[in-house]
C-alpha cells in the first residue's frame, strides 16, 4: 500500500486528547479543491449530531474536508451537540482557510457524554500542521476505537482506454456491528472525475454489497457514516458507461474487502464466516434466515468453541419465521455436507467439519431446497470471551 | 416446600447413563390416575420428536404419566426419532402397566444424536422402582442440562370455601432461552378438579405473562413443552368463576416464579434484569422494544461490566424499528432517572445508577413518552465470560 497516489488529497491524524489513553483521536481529509460528494448514513433512529448534520450538508454534493474524532460519539447529546458538531467543522474550517459549509464531521466512541471541545479545539492547529498526501496512516489510526488494527486500501483502476485514477478508503469499526450498516466510519477518496449522482449511486450499490451485510453483534450505530469525495484531480473521467463500469467495479470490491476486515476485526473475533443461504423462498427470506443464524449466540460460541454444532443452526433457522421443511435442509462447513435432508450424514463428515473450524475463514452453506431460488450471504465472527470481556469493560 | 403435598402423583429421576458424566437423566411422573391434561409447545419450526408426538396425544386431554430424559433432544433425528419417542413411551407405559396413549415424552440436551434407546430401556425398570410421592427433587435433577439448580415450586392453595388443592411445578432451562418460549421444559402438577378447556386456557394465560417474556440468548429452542396435569384428588372443584380465579392466580405466580427462576439461571447470568417499556405507540412496539435491548450482546455486556452504559440502550432502542422520539425518551435504573428527555442528568445519578448495578435484581424502566400508552416487561440477564465459556464448550 506504502502512500497513498490518490492525487490531491492530504490527511493527518494527531493526539488531541480526546481517549484517555493518549492515542491518536483527531482525523482530518482534505482535498486541494472542493469534490464532489456523496455519503450514506445510519438507519438508526438515534442518529449522532455529526450525522444529522452531515445528512443536511451533503446535499450541496460537495465537500472539500472530513474532520473526525474517535474516543467519543457526540450522540444523545442534545442541542449542544449540534453546536458542537458545527463548531468543530467550522474550527477544522477556520485553519483550513475554507468555507465551513464544504466540512464534513463524523465522530465515534462513546454515546451520551458531551464531546470534549477543549481538546478537539487544542488539536486543530496540529492537524492541519500534520497534513500530507502520505498521512493516511495516521489519520486511520486517529479514527479507531476498539479496532486492533486500522483499515487501509489504495488501488489504482486503469480503464480500458489507459486512463488512470486512483481510490483511497479508509474505514474503522470493530464492535455494534450488524446490517444497515456497520457501527462504522468510512472515508473513500478518489482522484476520479464522477458526477455527484453517479457518486450517490454507486456508493449505494457499493455499500449494499460490502457493509451493508456484515454483523458483529447484531447491534446497529447511531454514528455510521460512509462518504466518497471525487475531486477529479486525475481528470480521469467516469462518464461513459464502461467508466462507469469499471468505477463500480473498483468501488465494490474496495468496500468488500474493507467490510471482511471489518469482521475480522470484529471485537474478539478468531474466526470470519460467510453465512450462505441458497434455495430460500425469496431473496428476502434468504437473507433473513441468513441474518438469524449469522446473529445467534449460540452458533457464534460454536464456532468460537470450534464444534460443528449443527442443532443450534437448524433451531435458529426454524425460529427465523422463514419459509422452510426442516427434513429437506441440506448444511455445508465449506465444501462437507454435514446434514442431508435435516439429518447429520454422520460420522466422517463430522470429522471433515471439525477440522475445517479450526480454519480462520469458512463458509457456512445452508440450502433450504425450497425451490424459491432466493439466495443470501452475510459476513460474520464468532462470539468469544474477548467480546465480553471488551463489552463489559469499554468505559471503565 | 420439602416433600410435595400434591396428592396422587409420584416422581423419580434415575442415572440411566444418557449424560456422559453419570448425572441423572432420566425422570418420571405418574398420577395415580388419568388427569386432565393440557401443553404448550415450541413455536420453533424445527420441532423435536417428542414435541410432535405429545402435541399429538394432548389432543385427547388425557394424560397419566411423563416420561422425560436430558443429555439428549431427539431432535432433527427424522423417523428413526419419532420412532425413538414412540418406543421412549411405551417402554415407560408398559414398566408402568397402563396404556401408551396416556404416556407423554418429553427430551431436552443435544440436537441432531440419536436417541440412545439402549440407556433408556435399562433405567426404565429403576424408574418405574423409584417412583414416590417425594421424588420430585430426583426428577427435577435428572431433567436439568446447563441448569446450576433444579427449579421446584410447591403450593397448597385455599379456596373462598375453605377448601383447598396443590400445585407442584417443576421447570427446567438456562440457555438457548427467548421468549415464545424459553428452552425449556416445565410440568405442572395439580390435584385440583379442572376441565380439560379450562386447564388449556389458564395455562395458555399462565405462560404468556411468564416464559413467553423471558430472554437470555435470543434463541429460542426446538423442545420447550410445558405440560400441566390435573388429577382432581384433592376433590376440590375449579367449577365456578371465583374457583377459575383463584387457581389462575396461583398458576401465574407459580410459573411466573419458576420463569424468574430461568433467567436467573440463565447461562452464567450474574444479573436478573426486568426491562419495563412504558407509553410506547402500542403494546406490541413496547414488546418489540424490551426485546431488542434485552437482547442486546451490548447492553448485556454492558450490565455484566456494571456499567450504567444507556447510549447503548438508545442505540437499541433507535434500531428496534418502533416509534421513538430520541429527545423525549426518559431511562431509569430503578428509580434512577439517568436519561431525561434523552440527555444525560449528570454524576449524581450516574453514581446512584452505578450503585444500582451491582444488585443482582434491578429494573430498566423505558419511558418512550410517545402519548400511545403502550407497555411491555420481559426478564432478561447479563451476557458474562462464563456464558460463552458454557456455550463454546458445551458439546465437548
Amino acid at each position: 500500500m506504502g502512500t497513498t497516489t490518490c492525487r490531491g488529497y492530504k490527511w493527518s491524524g494527531v493526539c488531541a486528547g480526546i481517549k484517555k489513553d493518549h492515542k491518536k483521536d483527531l482525523g482530518l481529509i482534505c482535498s486541494d479543491v472542493p469534490a464532489a460528494a456523496a455519503a450514506v448514513f445510519t438507519r438508526n433512529r438515534v442518529k449522532a449530531a455529526p450525522v444529522m448534520l452531515d445528512a443536511e450538508r451533503i446535499r450541496s454534493g460537495v465537500c472539500q474536508a472530513v474532520i473526525v474524532n474517535s474516543g467519543n460519539a457526540n450522540c444523545c447529546t442534545g442541542e449542544q451537540g449540534m453546536h458542537d458538531a458545527v463548531a468543530m467543522a467550522a474550527k477544522a474550517a477556520q485553519a483550513l482557510g475554507i468555507n465551513e459549509d464544504l466540512v464534513l464531521v463524523a465522530s465515534t466512541g462513546v454515546i451520551g457524554a458531551p464531546l470534549p471541545m477543549g481538546a478537539i479545539a487544542s488539536g486543530m492547529a496540529d492537524s492541519v500542521d500534520k497534513l500530507d498526501e502520505g498521512g493516511v496512516f495516521d489519520f486511520a489510526e486517529s479514527i479507531i476505537t476498539s479496532d486492533k488494527f486500522p483499515k487501509i486500501i489504495t488501488t489504482a483502476v486503469e480503464m480500458e482506454n489507459g486512463e488512470t485514477f486512483s481510490i483511497c478508503a479508509v474505514a474503522k469499526g470493530a464492535g455494534m456491528i450488524r446490517p444497515d450498516m456497520a457501527t462504522m466510519l468510512c472515508f473513500v477518496c478518489t482522484d476520479a472525475v464522477a458526477a455527484v449522482d453517479f457518486l450517490s449511486e454507486s456508493l449505494a450499490a457499493a455499500v449494499n454489497q460490502s457493509f451493508n451485510r456484515i454483523t458483529v453483534d447484531g447491534d446497529t450505530s447511531t454514528n455510521d457514516t460512509v462518504v466518497i469525495m471525487a475531486n477529479g484531480m486525475s481528470k480521469t473521467d467516469t462518464n461513459t458507461p464502461a467508466a462507469r463500469d469499471t468505477f463500480q467495479k473498483a468501488l465494490n470490491e474496495i468496500l468488500l474487502r474493507l467490510a471482511k476486515m471489518i469482521v475480522k476485526d470484529g471485537e474478539g473475533a478468531t474466526k470470519c464466516v460467510e453465512v450462505v443461504v441458497e434455495d430460500a423462498a425469496s431473496d428476502q427470506e434468504a437473507r433473513v434466515a441468513a441474518d438469524t443464524v449469522a446473529e445467534s449466540s449460540l452458533v457464534k460460541t460454536a464456532i468460537f468453541g470450534e464444534d460443528a454444532n449443527w442443532g443450534r443452526i437448524m433451531a435458529a433457522l426454524g425460529r427465523s419465521g422463514v419459509t422452510i421443511e426442516p427434513e429437506r435442509i441440506d448444511i455445508y462447513f465449506d465444501n462437507i455436507r454435514l446434514v442431508e435432508n435435516g439429518l447429520w450424514t454422520g460420522e466422517d463428515a463430522e470429522t471433515a467439519a471439525s477440522a475445517i473450524l479450526k480454519n480462520k475463514e469458512l463458509t457456512l452453506r445452508i440450502d433450504l431446497k425450497t425451490g424459491g431460488k432466493g439466495t443470501a450471504a452475510v459476513l460474520t465472527c464468532d462470539l468469544s470471551l474477548e467480546y465480553v470481556k471488551i463489552n463489559s469493560d469499554y468505559r471503565s
